[in-house]
């Protein structure tokens, strides 16, 4: 059962600390494949990205089915050409957004997501939530200065401010249960739990487990919502 | 890890066939421990159903957590006693009809639940829908008159009427998704997926996976959403 | 017209008190019955204990049915086994919360709810809130850490508090209307009211008033809406 | 305890039956005291009506309020000025729409108003119960062609019509309670009741009846939510 | 193409510099034509104050249609009798509150109100906003104690004010688009949006430019949603 | 003052039609200049066509604000890239769905889309809606089965199915305004609009006037919600 996980940005930055975690987590019988994007943004990190990150991701995902992968995964919170995605192909598309909110609702109340980029992600993630039908469990969104791509570079200060930027989130706003809104944030969530004495969502891992979850059951997005587009002049 | 299955009736008929399907679907690790309780309805159709159920499931949740269990899974879709059991214990615990709802919502725009029991059933549904939020998902409801003691004695009537009424919901209701609604329906989803087309979600099998997502991830319900309860008289 | 009052807890403690209260608010056709369920949980405050007290509630409910009573009150805020009550009988039965946080909706635009019991409450008056369908004009959830078995002792003390808090409510919170969060709130709601110039609803003579209300107007729940059970094996 | 019934039309049609049917059915310590406009419209099917009744409605609630009633009742379905009234005085005013579809909405899960006035009612009903936040609790409205000032010359053949679309709100629309449409349709509940199987809401009775719980609970309209106006020049 | 403007207060006080502002942005086709009511309040701060304008603006709109007028603007962001009018006549009526918070709808996520008047005018605000299905939207109302009649006289300390509250709107209640509350706050937007570096709505403005877009565009309220009335026996 | 006009299909088939259109309806002041995207797909139908279109529409939309243009229409139903258009500049950017059903809804309380391209274009339609914030005000969305691009080949036929639908729109779903669903739909809204007594919006046409109305009124999209992107790598 192989996985094809697609980062959507234009850099391998991530590929290595992705598979990492993926290998440690995935299950027995599960093959991760990861690529990234030739084309588009090094980082994604509001709507404006999004659109350039767009056909780049949807041609992986297509080639992925051709490949016989049994699911993919988008690997970006911002869910790129997720939807896009779920029309284009047979096999499940998951992104990271939308599995983590619903583990999240099953686990609370209210969630808050906590993250990096900055002011400029906040409609981003707004939008995203509304797409999914989940606002109303939405408590807040928090999201640090810390650019995605110094994510690394700065982990122990970003660590120190998630912690507070969670505490803020579940004591001033009321939130219940953390969703981390970046796949950049691995190997965060087990500390800020620690701490914050709540749940606290890695939606990397979440996406794994859910699309080997929905290639086990055999079950994908329904093709009667997500209708597999016919064939017409598209330039590329 | 071990898994703990309730079967929230006064009767082992549905034991074999439960532990049948969760040996097969389980992962590697898991070991399945499954036990119905002694007091409380002999099958659960309506909420009235659940009041009886709730006490002795409770208790079981909490004799689980005791026995060193990883999750605990109430199996019904009615869902008895789940709030209260995510707030009695510390391990995750998970029911029927929340994952499975989650899941459809992320597979789809609309989801009907079909299922057994008749029209007493309907008030349970709608109210959990609504209680997990998310009621605007929610195409349509139909139950059918067979009862649940009956799914086994007359399956293949019972087949041809759900895959009639499945039709219907994505025809007349605008379904695109299809929740099975009851967890004594096992060895039908995938029939039905084939015959209609869209995803068949069978909750029994939706509740394992989601178990298992939670424990590998050490996830659990928010203690701060379902405080553990102090110390009081309580009288059995 | 005999009104049963069910005070779904395991101790006489309130019967007197609630009693006097309804003597004294009762219409004069009125007649009131007043008892305490011998098993279940010694105070209400959070979901768990609900579920402790569902099903001895359940039965007097329906034992009240037998004896001729016009109506049942489940006198409890957290209004345990309402709707499975509702299903089992044809008397009109009414809770605290449900009929209390409707007056609240036609006397302003945003009411709080404040109380006691501290915050392992906050779920069980949010469920209930979203169940009934009026969470969006619910402004907060406000309970001090005062027990409710000490809600006597504390009486001075309470008040203080709950005047504080109420306040905050208002101010804080936009609430233009609060309701008490505890059936054991008694001879609170007026004093409240007088400080606070904003209404201050005692949900125990809501409940009589409305339960009044219906069996005058020979109304009841909606047997479409709660269908009554049919015989199945059900064990105690 | 004096009751101000105000008939917010400019005839005396209604006055006695309403006097007979509130006679009827007040508690024993009430006073009834019915007045019609004498501007305003003859009757109230829509929105356009209520603007014409408006003014005169609420200079008799502030006058019932000088004479010392205890609360008034603005006798119609469409609660003209209603807002506006409670905002003008500091004695509970009540409407017939409002209480009703609190009820309603107490007795079942879905409401459907059934009554008369034709299509150009059909927006009026609708922006009240949106107004008052329970939009997604109402099933259908169905309002036959027969005119207000009809009804009771067309009774009989009213009353089969009524019978007829309470029938369908419940088998199509899903309304598990009725609500009467309007204020004129006296002596109807209690036969449609009998002949559906499910409650039907008199909304004159249950505003009779919802006065007499505010008042004798000490509550009213929040001040705070409905604040009193201060003198201006307002020229009638 | 005349678009007749109907400020719905009993004093010429608004006419030229309604007159003024209209002149400047029409487009060239357009004729203006400006009258006030002569009975009604002398200003609309509450909606106690909207019943008494209602009927002598819903009038005007009756004269504007006979005269030939194109559209008609109510002008006052209390939108007075603005549903009412839309039954009475087949020209396009708008208002101010109304086309203001759909143009701010489509240029941000949350908009707030700010204006004059008070605490007593929050409830016409919100129940205007709910009234047009915009609630989710709305992020706060905050209205400075200036009366409506006084904003000439205290323009300066007024703009001081408002610029500071539509900051805290911003920066507190998290609005990123700002919608005066009141048709006397002209010339003021401008000013606004340059401090605040957010759009700042002039109401008037837009419903003028609305209510030229529908005339050429041949568009007006649905007469399906807005069924004109029937003769029948009115006393003004 | 200069309208750039997007049509972001990879075909000119439109240019010439929308011109027309545009210059008929134009204000004096505006200058229209039209162009269609080079790469892309030839028709919008779905959202996989959307991911296609996004990029080079945003590149357009970019270019206009550098050529001093003082407003941009991305001129499709569809709204590809639209929120990060928003984004991306500082002039106003308006969609064709997006400004179509607020006007609707400020026309009636439902609207329907009617339109063309069949069933894969569905769940366009309603994730776009949903975005907006305007779902509850949703009766159906009806698309009748020929494709975009065969409009005009079969325009009397496409005028005669889609006065059907609007027919069943109106009678069967409860709209009472109809938005054309696509904007080669030219010429088409006032043919319907007399045929079903109804308003039928035109969206480009409203683009064009809603475009006029934010350059006019010095109004564009909040920078705070639609942050500009900062220069970061973006490969195209």
């Amino acid at each position: 059962m192989k996985i094809k996980v697609i980062v959507p940005v234009s850099t391998d930055f991530w590929n290595d600390l992705v598979r990492d975690a993926y290998e440690k987590h995935k299950d027995p019988g599960t093959e991760i494949d990861i690529i990234n994007i030739k084309r588009g943004p090094e980082s994604i990190e509001q709507i404006y990205d999004d659109s350039w990150a767009a056909l780049p991701a949807l041609l992986e995902v297509e080639k992925a089915e051709k490949e016989g992968c049994a699911a993919a995964i988008i690997y970006c919170f911002g869910d790129p050409a997720l939807l896009a995605a779920k029309e284009a192909v047979s096999i499940p598309v998951v992104g990271l957004c939308e599995p983590s909110i619903h583990v999240a609702s099953m686990l609370g109340r209210k969630f808050s997501i906590i993250g990096v980029g900055g002011k400029v992600g906040y409609g981003l993630m707004i939008d995203n939530v509304t797409r999914y039908g989940l606002l109303h469990k939405l408590a807040s969104v928090r999201l640090t200065d810390i650019k995605v791509l110094d994510i690394r570079k700065e982990f122990d200060k970003l660590v120190k401010i998630l912690t507070e930027e969670g505490k803020k989130a579940i004591e001033v706003d009321g939130a219940d249960v953390l969703v981390l809104g970046c796949g950049g944030l691995l190997n965060i969530a087990d500390i800020l739990q620690e701490k914050l004495g709540a749940p606290v969502i890695d939606p990397g891992l979440v996406a794994l487990k859910v699309a080997e979850l929905l290639a086990k059951l055999k079950l994908r997005q329904s093709k009667i919502a997500y209708i597999s587009p016919y064939p017409k002049k598209r330039i590329d």
